[in-house]
């Protein structure tokens, strides 16, 4: 992290944590300068950077300030949610495919969309690793490596987890087509069918219709939108359903954005290796921290090789690549096989054109930028939200990744809020669908991560009063 | 076709049927011109290519004679397999994968390789259609078409169909990570755990590995090396086991190379439409034929959307691209959203390198080449089997791709032959791997799709002298 970055960062959590309040004037630059030890322009960057993300503003003459941003949020939801204790059958493909199909269109307003624009990816770059492995592609290439994927992609992956202090070797790797397929052959070589698997409530919708594709229980377990699952109720549910399986995303949860602390990290896996359980482990959003760093995966803490970590680089570099991963511990060679027969490789030319960018592409870079792109759509977007949607919204402030989780007001109908919003052209992703219970029928989740513009401020603003209109004649848009 | 290859067609024709014979010669060049209203240069070409594949040869000062080519082949095995009539539980998974991860080594001479020679494919021109693909690439290109595939792609390959004068349209098309997935794909949509499925008998190893995964059951249909399954016998099976699909490779079978004539495909598709059964058809193969033109698949018949048909440019074109493709017929949108919910989708930037090519790289030349080059190394190959193994060998003379399949004599054991081959270098794939009951214990399928060469002839005497081995101190290579 540069030196600018470090100190946003310290001013920002001086903010999140309310040492500085709405209103505050910071240290003045020429003060920081002394107190920190920095030339003028290092600070002046930071206060950019800070400005640019809607946490400071400038006033003319008088230094810079505060925003009103945590009174310009939502309020927090703060409850664990909690669904049924019982393991279930699923039945929930249908409604996914259903909201997915019908919000595909290249014309709506993607809040509903599982990707962030496309835009914020160094694809010129890229296209030119492409180019360059497509010269140096010898015929062997194609048909060698077949299993776990190519040594030299697998290594570049193991380099990045030594960098973070994890031990993961080159051919602890299984190259997969996206996380998705590392994800789903991870599930289908832990389980069998009937087997019951314990998933976040709400999860990824995914998730669920994998467990249903292969025919198995669902247990939801209560999850709580700052720090994801309840170890106390987890343990309750090892105790009482007996699964197979347990798969969650303690980095920046799909839907809710959580980030599970550390501790509670090492509690988890020490909890379900005692009792023996695999733990899949989606951790595709880690890199888009907005904090000082990434945050570590549960399979930091792994020493049994039960923790069956997937991750992919659709999110972070190069959507459209497919190129994913799993580190699947002791199941790697039942994973490997798994995968040789059903889908045989990864292609060899967009693996080589990975390699060679992260020798030589510049991937950190683009990441920091990345997640400066990220987390001032994020203050945008929630300060939108507190704008235009109804008196009585709660919604999550993520620390990374790209989704907003969205509470409306009791008697909001998300399901219905999906249609009318995609009549008007605007696509989000209703709550019933991250859940085997159809629960959180008043809550969505919004994607933040694409451009903001006047049309992205109209339809948030067009999407509350919806929401409003929900809720009968007297209910008005929020105003603070 | 052009004229110097209808003419070689036409001739080598007669050879195979028995009108010209060993030692004939052939009509000459000036009478041939004249015959067929030719120039002397077509005549010529026609000739060497004749003769480049082995069949005919120049004597000075005399003309072209027919080779013993005929004499010089094994016998062709001539009788229909006979599996038990009984549904199975698959249990060949684990054999499987152990003969094809003791076969992976790059040093090793690959006559158990599934792929042929990397250097047959125009690598180095789908690279430039690759860089050309990364440099056009639009970030909205990597999120769109997710569902079925890139439209620009389906378009072409849906104009492939139509100059076959097979009816698909684009939309009929879902693009897979190669033809394995379709399959897949395919089979898991057309079955639920339990149901029973037919297959060929010996048949394709991943498609047994399908089954065993499925949790399905397989019945083994009596099938003939020259040209495909017996009817009579599918018949017999349907009344019997009551089959939820049939899954099958009318052109160029592996491991057999059988090649089913164009009415049984058509009686084919009418018995399994009259039970309302879906026929699972693996056509990777089709391009890689040695006569006139493609041979029709089932598809070509198919009017009622029960054929799903499954096909891929890996063993035509771009090895380690990964891209093939489902035509599922009726049950297309269901294959599509199986994808969707397991792999998402197919690389963009692989996907638009096709595009490209196929629009400009010469697709049909290439496939003139590899053809051609096919063709010769299977002349070689059946000539040096005949030379080097023991008597009461059989060989199928296959009329496309590149699997040869040989009935060693009784009393071979492929499967120790694969072991005491392995360690000496040489591959092979054993007959029991493409077997429910791992019956074909006589029996191997040879890769001819490699260089030929003399490291090829010594490691297939060696092959012929182990096999002979294995019939005791009497049994001597056969010597014609």
């Amino acid at each position: 992290m540069k030196r600018y970055e470090a100190l946003a960062a310290d001013i920002e959590e001086s903010i999140r944590a309310g040492v500085l309040r709405p209103g505050d004037r910071l240290p003045s630059v020429r003060h920081t300068c002394a107190s920190r030890k920095l030339s003028a322009s290092t600070v002046f960057q930071a206060f950019y950077l800070l400005e640019a993300r809607g946490l400071i503003r400038a006033r003319e003459r008088s230094g810079y300030y505060v925003c009103a941003v945590v009174g310009q949020a939502p309020p927090e939801p703060d409850h664990v949610s909690a669904p049924q204790d019982a393991s279930v059958a699923l039945d929930v493909s249908e409604l996914v495919f259903g909201v997915l199909e019908s919000s595909m269109s290249r014309e709506v307003v993607p809040f509903g969309s599982a990707f962030p624009a496309p835009n914020l990816f160094p694809l010129q770059r890229l296209g030119r690793s492409l180019a360059t492995a497509a010269r140096m592609l010898q015929p062997r290439d194609t048909v060698d490596d077949l299993t776990q994927g190519h040594a030299a992609l697998r290594r570049q992956i193991a380099l990045r987890y030594l960098a973070d202090g994890i031990n993961v070797q080159a051919d602890d790797v299984v190259i997969t087509n996206g996380a998705l397929e590392a994800l789903n052959l991870c599930l289908a070589v832990a389980t069998r069918p009937g087997d019951t698997v314990l998933i976040e409530s709400p999860t990824f919708y995914a998730a669920l219709q994998a467990l249903e594709r292969l025919g198995l229980h669902a247990v939801e377990v209560p999850t709580h939108p700052r720090d994801g699952m309840d170890l106390a109720a987890l343990e309750h549910a090892i105790q009482r359903h007996q699964p197979r399986a347990c798969w969650l995303m303690p980095n920046f949860q799909n839907p809710l954005g959580s980030l599970m602390p550390l501790e509670k990290k090492q509690a988890l896996v020490a909890l379900l290796a005692q009792h023996q359980i695999p733990l899949i482990e989606d951790d595709v959003y880690a890199q888009l921290y907005f904090g000082k760093s990434r945050p570590l995966p549960a399979k930091a803490y792994d020493t049994e090789g039960l923790v069956m970590h997937c991750c992919s680089f659709s999110k972070s570099l190069a959507p459209g690549y497919r190129i994913g991963w799993a580190v699947p511990g002791r199941y790697t060679r039942e994973v490997a096989r798994l995968k040789l027969s059903t889908t045989l490789s990864t292609p060899t030319p967009t693996q080589l054109a990975l390699v060679d960018y992260l020798e030589h592409g510049g991937f950190d870079k683009h990441l920091r930028q990345l997640r400066q792109a990220l987390a001032t759509r994020l203050s945008q977007f929630t300060q939108a939200v507190a704008r235009y949607f109804p008196e009585g919204t709660r919604a999550t402030r993520p620390s990374g990744g790209y989704f907003l989780w969205v509470e409306l007001p009791a008697g909001c109908d998300a399901l219905a809020l999906h249609r009318q919003a995609l009549a008007q052209g605007i696509s989000l992703a209703p709550g019933p669908i991250f859940s085997a219970s159809r629960a959180f029928t008043h809550c969505i989740r919004l994607n933040y991560g694409h451009d903001w513009n006047e049309r992205t401020e109209a339809a948030l603003a067009r999407l509350g009063a919806l929401a409003a209109a929900q809720l009968g004649p007297r209910a008005e848009p929020y105003q603070p």
